[in-house]
C-alpha cells in the first residue's frame, strides 16, 4: 500500500511522526506536509504566491517534503507533482487537538483529507483530543488510530471518501470506551476575545475562545468524544442545503 | 435594517464598495473587512496571533474597520466585539470571481457567510464571475445583486442560513438569463502547477490551475452560471456523509 501522510501542525510535529511509525508497517509512506504550523487555516489554498518546498529529515523517522503552504496545498502538490503514482490512502494527522463539531470547517487537518477526496482518493483525518490532566502520548494514540484505520479500510473505504477520526484523551496503555460512528455536531461555540490597545491607541484582539465539549447534540461527534469514545465521522463536500433548495425551487424568481 | 458587510478581497475592494452603495439604501451598514486580500483562505480563523484593527475611510463611501485577519475573523469580531447589537443581515462580497463547485470550500467570501450562520444570523455571499472579454462593472453587478438579496429576504431568509449568490459576467446595463436555485457541483477541478528551481536549486511551484466552468454536473451552480444565469445556492455546514454514516452504523466496530 502506498500512503501519503500530511497534517496541519507542520512536518516536524510529534503527531505526524508517531503516525508515520505506524503507517510504515503497512506500506510505503511519502510525507508531504506544511513547513510551519497551519492550525485553523481551514480549506485555504495558495494561488497568488509560489509554493516553496524543501526536503526535510526527521532523525530516526523519515525524509519528506516540507511545503511553505496550507495542508490542502500539500495534498494537491504531492498527488499532481511529487509522487510517481497516486497514493492508495491519504492520512492527515495526528492533529494535536480534537476536530469535532463546527471545528471541522476550521480544521486544516480535515481540509487535507477533503482535498484528497476532491482528487478521488480515499482519506482519513486523525485528531487527538488534548486535556491538560492527561499527558499527551502520540505513540499510543497512533497505535490506536492504526487499528481504527484498518477497520475503516475493511469497511470498504473508497476513493473520494474522507473520514474524520477523533481519539479521546488517552493515558498511554489505556483503552477508549469504544468506537462510535457519529455525525458532526452543528451547535456553535462561544467566541470570546481579549480586547487591548496597542502603543498607538488602536484596538487589537486576542481570540480567547475555549473550545469545550459542552452543549453538544446528544448523537454527535462532540458528545461521544466527551464520553471517552473514538468517533468516526464520514464526511462529504456538497455544502448545499438540499431541504431549502427544494423549497426555494418551487418559488417563482424573477428580475 | 442593520447590515454587516464584509468580503475576502479586502476593505478597499471595488466589489465591496459597490455593494455598500446599494445596501446603504436599505438600512445602516457596518463595514468590517480584511485589511488585505484573503482570496482562497477558506474558513481559516486566527487563533495564535492577535487581530490588529484600524479604522479606514473609503472616500465618498464609508468609514469601516479593517482587520488584519481572515473573513471569518471579521464576522466573529464584528458580531461579538464591534457592533452594539447583532445585525439583521450579513453580506459578504461582491467577490471578484465566481464561487461555484468545490471552490465554495476554498472561498473566504462564502466562509464569512457560513461563519455568520454559525452565529445564528441570516447571511448572503455574493460573487461575480469574471470573464476577460466582459468589462467588470461592480456598480451594475451590485444593482442586480441587491434585487436578488431582496427576493431572498422575501422568500423568508432565517437566522443560521447562508445563501451563496453567483452573478454571471454582465456588461453594464445587460440582464442575466434569469435566476436559478441550484446545488453545488462536486466535480473536481484539474490542478496544474508550473515547477521551477530557485537560485539555490530547490523546487518551487506556481499554481497555474484555470478554474473553467467546463465539465459540470448539469443541474448544478457551475452549469447554470455558464449558461448566463444568476445562481442561488442555499448552504449548510453539516459535513457528515449521512448515507455512509447510516451504512457504517450498522457494522460492528471494536478495538
Amino acid at each position: 500500500m502506498r500512503i501519503l501522510l500530511t497534517n496541519d501542525d507542520g512536518i516536524m510535529a510529534a503527531g505526524l511522526v508517531a503516525m508515520y511509525r505506524q503507517l510504515i508497517k503497512h506500506g510505503t509512506v511519502d510525507v508531504v506536509a506544511p513547513e510551519s504550523v497551519q492550525s485553523a487555516t481551514g480549506h485555504g489554498i495558495t494561488i497568488s504566491t509560489p509554493l516553496l518546498t524543501q526536503r526535510v529529515t526527521v532523525e530516526g523517522a523519515f525524509t519528506g517534503t516540507a511545503v511553505a503552504g496550507r495542508p490542502a496545498d500539500c495534498v494537491k502538490l504531492a498527488v499532481t507533482q511529487l509522487m510517481d503514482q497516486a497514493p492508495d490512502l491519504v492520512v492527515s494527522g495526528i492533529n494535536a487537538g480534537a476536530n469535532v463539531g463546527i471545528n471541522v470547517l476550521y480544521s486544516g487537518t480535515v481540509a487535507a483529507a477533503t482535498e484528497a477526496a476532491f482528487l478521488g482518493l480515499p482519506s482519513v483525518a486523525v485528531s487527538l483530543y488534548l486535556r491538560p490532566e492527561v499527558p499527551t502520548n502520540f505513540a499510543w494514540a497512533a497505535e490506536i488510530a492504526m487499528q481504527v484505520i484498518e477497520q475503516i479500510r475493511q469497511a470498504g473505504l473508497r476513493g473520494g471518501q474522507a473520514i474524520s477520526i477523533n481519539l479521546p484523551a488517552l493515558p498511554a496503555g489505556s483503552k477508549p470506551a469504544g468506537i462510535r460512528i457519529v455525525r458532526q455536531c452543528t451547535r456553535p461555540w462561544t467566541d470570546t476575545y481579549d480586547r487591548r490597545k496597542d502603543p498607538k491607541g488602536r484596538d487589537y484582539f486576542w481570540n480567547t475562545s475555549l473550545f469545550t465539549l459542552d452543549n453538544a447534540e446528544p448523537d454527535s461527534d462532540v458528545s461521544s468524544l466527551r464520553e471517552g469514545y473514538i468517533t468516526i465521522t464520514p464526511l462529504q463536500f456538497d455544502l448545499t442545503d438540499h431541504q431549502l433548495l427544494a423549497k426555494w425551487q418551487s418559488r417563482p424568481w424573477a428580475l
